[in-house]
C-alpha cells in the first residue's frame, strides 16, 4: 500500500507521521521546532528526521509516495512557498522545492488550519462529508472552509481567515492583525478570558489568574459572570458562523482547538445561536460537532491534501 | 458556431436570448410571466416561444446546443428541479425534464442571482476573473459566490444567501425569511428607504413618498439625514462583504441591482467600509466594481452555466 508522510509544523514542535493511503498511522514522532535564525534550519531538520526515521539505509525502508506539510501561515496560491509564518520567522520560504530537491518525493504545502479541516473531513468529526466549516478556537480563531472536498485557499492565500470577520460591539478590541473587533478578539480562548476579566472588573471582583477551563468550572457552579461570558463568546461566534453558512451552505460545522474541549457546554449554546441566525432553508439540516482528532488532525489533513493532488 | 438559448425567468417577464458560444446575442425577446394557477403554464409557454422564435419550421433554423434557465428560487443540488419559486407559485417544479422532453435539447437550471453572477464574470464587470462575490441590491439583497469559475449552490441550495447574514443593531427588523435583522432589512433599496423614514420620523420631518433615487439626490444636495442613511446602509453592507471576503478571499466584489445605479456615490463609501474590515493581506488587492450587464446578466449567465457543464 502507498505510504505518505504527514507533517504539522507548530511554533514549538514539528509533528510527523508515516500514514498509509487508508489513513492508518504506521509511525508517529516529533522534533522541536528550531526557530533560530528565522527558522532557516527547519527544512533541513525535517529532511534529516525523515531520513533517520523512515527512509533509513536498508532495503526494508518503505517507498514514500508523497509528503504533505501543514504550516502556521499562508501558502502562495501556486502552492510552492510559505508566504509568511510569523511564529517560525519565515517569509517567502520555498519549502516545497527545498524538501523535494533533497528527498525526490513530491511535497504538498497547506495552511495548518486548512490541514486540520481536511483531517477532520477524512478521518474525524466530518468523515464522509464534502462541505464543511472548520473553526479552531485557541489563542486565536482559525478556520478552514471546504467545498466539494477542496479547501478554499483564496486568491490572496487568505481563505478561511474567519477569525478576522469583524463583529459589532460597544467595546474596541484591537486585533493582532491591526483591525478592530475581529471575531478572535472576542471568541477565542484569549478573547473569552478578556471578556470575563472585563466583567469581573466592572463588578469590582478579583479572582487572580485564570483560564477558560476555570471559566467553564465557574459556569458549572452557576456563576453569573461566567454565564454572561459564555453568552458573549458564543453570540459573536454563532452569528459569524451563521453568516458563513448563509454564504457557502455547508453540511457541517466542526469546532476544534483548546476551547472545543469544553464539549457540549460550548457546543449546545453555540448551535442555538447559529440556529437563530441561519437561513431557514438550512436550519435543522446541518450539524455542529466537536473535532475528534485533536493534535493529529493536521498530519492526517496534510496527507489527505497530498492524496487529493494525485486524484485530480 | 454553437448556439444556445439563455432564459431569465422573472416575476413579471421572461427574458430570452439566442447567444453564440462567444457570448454574442443573436436575438433577444421577452414574454410576460404567466403566474396563473401557480405558474403551471410557464414551462409550456417557454417551449412555445422558443419554437416560434428560434426553432421555426424551416431548414434555416439554428441548431441549438443547449438551454440555460435562471429562476427566481433555489435549484435542487442535483440540478433537476426548482425547489421553490414563491413569485411564480412554483414548488418542486421539474423544469429541466419538462423542457428537455419536448425540445430534446439539454437544459441547465440555476438560481437567478447565481446566473447574474456568472454573466458578470463571463461578459461583464468581472470579465476574466474566476473568483468573485456578486451582490445584488434591489428589493432585497441577493448574492452569488463564484470560486474557480463555479457558483457555490450549497448543500441545501442556499449558497450565496448573503442577504440573510445577520447584522447587529439596536433596532429589530423582521425579515421576509422570518429571521431578525438580516442584512437585506438594512442594505437593500427597501431597507435604505426604511432607514431614511426612521431618521425622518425621529427628526419630526415629513417628506412624503420617496425612493432611493430621491435619497441619492438629497445626498448630493448635502442633506444630513440622507448622508446618515447612506452611512448606515453601507456600514452594514461593507462589514458583511468584508466578512465574506475574509472567508473565501475572492478577486472582485461586483455590486448589481437597482441600487448599484447610484454608481460611485454608493461604491466609494462601500469600498472604504469593506477596506476597514477586510483582512490586511487582502486589502488593496481586490476590486469593488459596478455590474455592467444590467438586466442581461441573467441570460448571459444562464448560457455560461450550460457551457460550463460541457467543459467539465
Amino acid at each position: 500500500m502507498k505510504q505518505m508522510i504527514g507533517i504539522d509544523i507548530g511554533g514549538t514542535t514539528i509533528k510527523l507521521a508515516l500514514i498509509d493511503s487508508l489513513g492508518n498511522i504506521q509511525k508517529k514522532w516529533q522534533i522541536p521546532t528550531n526557530v533560530e535564525e528565522n527558522g532557516r534550519f527547519i527544512p533541513q531538520e525535517i529532511v534529516a528526521t525523515i531520513q533517520a526515521n523512515v527512509l533509513g539505509k536498508d532495503e526494508l525502508a518503505p517507498d514514500i509516495a508523497g509528503i504533505g506539510i501543514g504550516v502556521p501561515g499562508p501558502i502562495s496560491p501556486d502552492g510552492n512557498f510559505v508566504v509568511q509564518a510569523v511564529n517560525l520567522g519565515w517569509s517567502e520560504m520555498p519549502l516545497k522545492s527545498v524538501v523535494e530537491k533533497v528527498l525526490s518525493i513530491p511535497v504538498t504545502l497547506l495552511n495548518d488550519a486548512n490541514a486540520a479541516a481536511l483531517g477532520e473531513m477524512w478521518k474525524g468529526a466530518a468523515k464522509g462529508k464534502q462541505n464543511l466549516v472548520f473553526v479552531t478556537l485557541g489563542t486565536g480563531v482559525g478556520g478552514g472552509i471546504i467545498i466539494d472536498s477542496k479547501v478554499i485557499n483564496g486568491v490572496h492565500s487568505s481563505g478561511g481567515e474567519i477569525g478576522h470577520i469583524a463583529v459589532t460591539s460597544d467595546e474596541t478590541r484591537i486585533c493582532g492583525c491591526g483591525n478592530i473587533n475581529c471575531l478572535e478578539t472576542f471568541s477565542s480562548a484569549n478573547g473569552m478570558v478578556r471578556t470575563m476579566k472585563k466583567l469581573l472588573s466592572e463588578a469590582g471582583e478579583v479572582r487572580g489568574d485564570f483560564t477558560t477551563v476555570d471559566i467553564f468550572k465557574w459556569l458549572d457552579a452557576g456563576d453569573y459572570l461566567a454565564i454572561l461570558t459564555l453568552d458573549i463568546t458564543v453570540s459573536y461566534l454563532g452569528q459569524a458562523i451563521a453568516g458563513i453558512m448563509n454564504t457557502i451552505d455547508a453540511e457541517e460545522v466542526v469546532i476544534g482547538g483548546g476551547l472545543s474541549e469544553a464539549g457540549s457546554a460550548l457546543l449546545e449554546p453555540l448551535k442555538a445561536k447559529i440556529d437563530q441566525h441561519i437561513f431557514p432553508q438550512i436550519r435543522g439540516k446541518y450539524m455542529v460537532s466537536q473535532a475528534k482528532l485533536g493534535n493529529d488532525a493536521g498530519i492526517y489533513g496534510a496527507v489527505y491534501s497530498y492524496l487529493s493532488t494525485q486524484t485530480n
